[in-house]
């Protein structure tokens, strides 16, 4: 029998795994505790506080709202309000008002998305973790012009970056950095917290492992090839975005197979240019892109609406049928 | 027997009005008379002309292009070209060039909003003030490269931002502040224009007015407490776009009750945030955000489309109902 | 009988011509001519160079992806390769980075062409030449973070412009900076291109050809009457953008009329002051605005749909109709 407590705790769970397309308890509670290792690894237990919080406040908002319980229970409530949690103590310095603004933009994660998802419609394709992303940089912004919501933790603003490209590439140093590129999902900047996501992905879903495997690795690549910024690579800010591109083309929103994996390829190492340029655009305002290269390049390369053949995948709970469009 | 220029007037007045969502003649007409206060109190009478021409040439090319005659006479074609009218002169210099350039851009509202309303109509929200927002944007900042064209009341560009939150919060300080907040939405910063504004919403629907008071004074509490520039707070910058988000969320799509009310007050509430967003974002321009915080917030608020049962107001003139998409 | 290598000639050259709308394989040819002659005047042959592997690259694309081959036979498939062929070599140094880097966008230009025509779709608007202009902007945002794609010949970011409006005026000079503005279109500042283009124009369709002229013509004056910068004028940069409205709106989605033709000369006006609004919005990146002022504008003066009675043109290839939306 499903009490009703059971029924809530897998609902913030599930939604703490479709941060990475996978509706899965097990899946959650990894990420949980990767976060939570991570957090209290560099010290800043806060973050993995912000992130149950902003969890539980969307996953609130979704009931309160009488959304479709069908995709609370799928995890969709939650996925980016803890992303929204995660983001806020990481940027922001402690304090009650920044833990409102915090409930203020998790909540309304919930309802951004249903409006996003009602534009996106038409095309077939989903906000993703879009409304994380746009509350988050509304509330980093609004910092430079509000002193009660002091942007601790942000850079300052600028026009040119100066960087040294040096950064060292033994093996060890880039099977850190690769690990560190998947932790960075969730703004963990850990290894270890790396292979918590790994594994949390593999109970789950081998593919999205494979295609989180691969999209850090070609993130760190491409970023060396084409010589990012040395500190940014060591921290797999190349890598957190082609994590999330991999697993949505190669085995979200297409069934895995040849072509698929080609295009999702293409679409990984495109996000790393993605990635650079969004970096670039936000100096002005010292603003981390997010996951908005993710977002952008999926779109990109969901949008053309290509078949290949048999190899396009059923995510009926990630279309949303019932825009006002279609 | 209506005679034309009896039509024609009261499509102009109405245009006025409607910038507060008002299709009423003497709301306009007091709006017109507090833009006219405000002008002369400020020793910069040219604001008042341009919001006159304006509103004219707006609704001059609304006929001429063969627009609807059912939105002209509702007032629609003139609401974003009286804004442009204020705007115009209020940052640009007095020049030949400058009419030229307002004319042109007050003529292009009428068929930017249809054009804009069509993209929206598949998500029934409209426009709004938007295509006065954009149209100004693009004005202004090609300013910067037209030295015929002068930006003489703008602010230079910049990255950061060095502000005082000091600000007297005596009673009699915060009800001028709150006054002027509802005279900022014509780009008036006088506090008699505010009681003029709130009088002409008095006269067409209370409810108007009653979110008209309580967005300014929402708008003036949530820039204190999170420590807003104390200018922005005296010259009513945060209680504007408030103002029309209240007015937009609490009486005019939706019906007033409690639950859109509770919906108006976050939105409310999200508004200022917004803008001190957006008042980051512009910086590197010297920029003024307009009304766009007021545009994005509803919108935020509108497309998840909440019915709240009873309370879904029917705004069909608001609605565009001849988009290609439905 | 044609040959298949005939047949991918034909295709190939009529994709340079639809930069400029015209699906003919002459006006092809000649547009090539041109841009080979400025890019040995200018001593940077690797521009034409570029040009052809952009063109080469995204045709073949659009083989690879299945797209409609009718598509492909029109011309639409190389248009927007062919500008990121000469776009990347003007503004990056030649390495084999940039090459990989090329064919990356100019492949991708053809995709992301389908899906953002696909989002167009609903409002009966095409993409045009913005596939070209989104991911230029991308890759070269993305150079200012990878060191292996340096920017030579990009601006330094900066917050504003000093420039001098001082510009010889005879009537040789004005000759020579309406012919620059129309061979602009491909980024070739030569009035000897030009030359080439306004035959390439007349060969195809005479309108075409006077609205180049009378586009980029408008240009230049408005840009003197509001004394933008002089180099700007000079080198042709306030006449490309007008060039693709007038031909846009004058002869290809409106049938050329007295009507059509007041809409479009006012649609060249416009383009002029978005063309400075996007100098100036680009400044903080060093970027150029590519033909975004004309994407701009035609969408402005395309999306209320007027019909103009008779002088609607069809322009069945250039409306996409099997967006999922229509």
């Amino acid at each position: 029998m499903k009490t009703k407590l059971e029924l809530t705790l897998r609902t913030l769970l599930k939604g703490a795994g479709q941060v990475m397309f996978q509706g899965s308890e097990w899946t959650g509670l990894l990420f949980l505790c990767g976060i939570f290792w991570g957090a209290m690894e560099s010290g800043r237990d806060i973050v993995a506080w912000g992130a149950l919080v902003g969890l539980s406040v969307s996953t609130w908002a979704g009931y309160l709202l009488h959304e479709p319980h069908a995709e609370g229970r799928a995890g969709l409530w939650g996925f980016n309000g803890i992303l929204v949690g995660c983001a806020f103590p990481t940027f922001l310095g402690n304090s009650p008002l920044m833990w409102l603004a915090l409930v203020l933009a998790a909540a309304a994660t919930t309802w951004v998305r249903t409006g996003f998802n009602h534009v996106m419609a038409p095309w077939k394709v989903n906000s993703l973790t879009f409304p994380f992303v746009f509350l988050s940089w509304l509330f980093l912004l609004a910092t430079r012009m509000l002193d009660g919501l002091p942007a601790e933790y942000l850079s300052a603003p600028e026009l040119t970056m100066h960087f040294s490209t040096a950064v060292g590439t033994s093996l060890l140093d880039l099977l850190v950095y690769w690990l560190r590129g998947i932790s960075q999902v969730f703004l963990v900047n850990s290894w270890v917290t790396g292979l918590f996501f790994l594994l949390a992905l593999l109970v789950s879903n081998r593919w999205a492992a494979l295609w989180a495997a691969i999209g850090s690795a070609v993130g760190v690549l491409v970023a060396l090839l084409y010589q990012a910024p040395g500190s940014d690579i060591a921290n797999g800010l190349y890598g957190f975005s082609p994590v999330l591109t991999g697993i949505a083309l190669g085995c979200t929103f297409y069934r895995p197979g040849l072509r698929s994996a080609l295009w999702a390829l293409a679409g990984v190492v495109m996000t790393c240019f993605v990635q650079a340029a969004m970096d670039t655009w936000f100096l002005p305002w010292g603003l981390p892109t997010f996951t908005v290269p993710f977002c952008l390049t999926t779109w990109l390369f969901l949008l053309p609406l290509y078949k290949f053949d048999a190899f396009k995948a059923d995510h009926s709970h990630w279309h949303k049928k019932d825009g006002p469009c279609t």
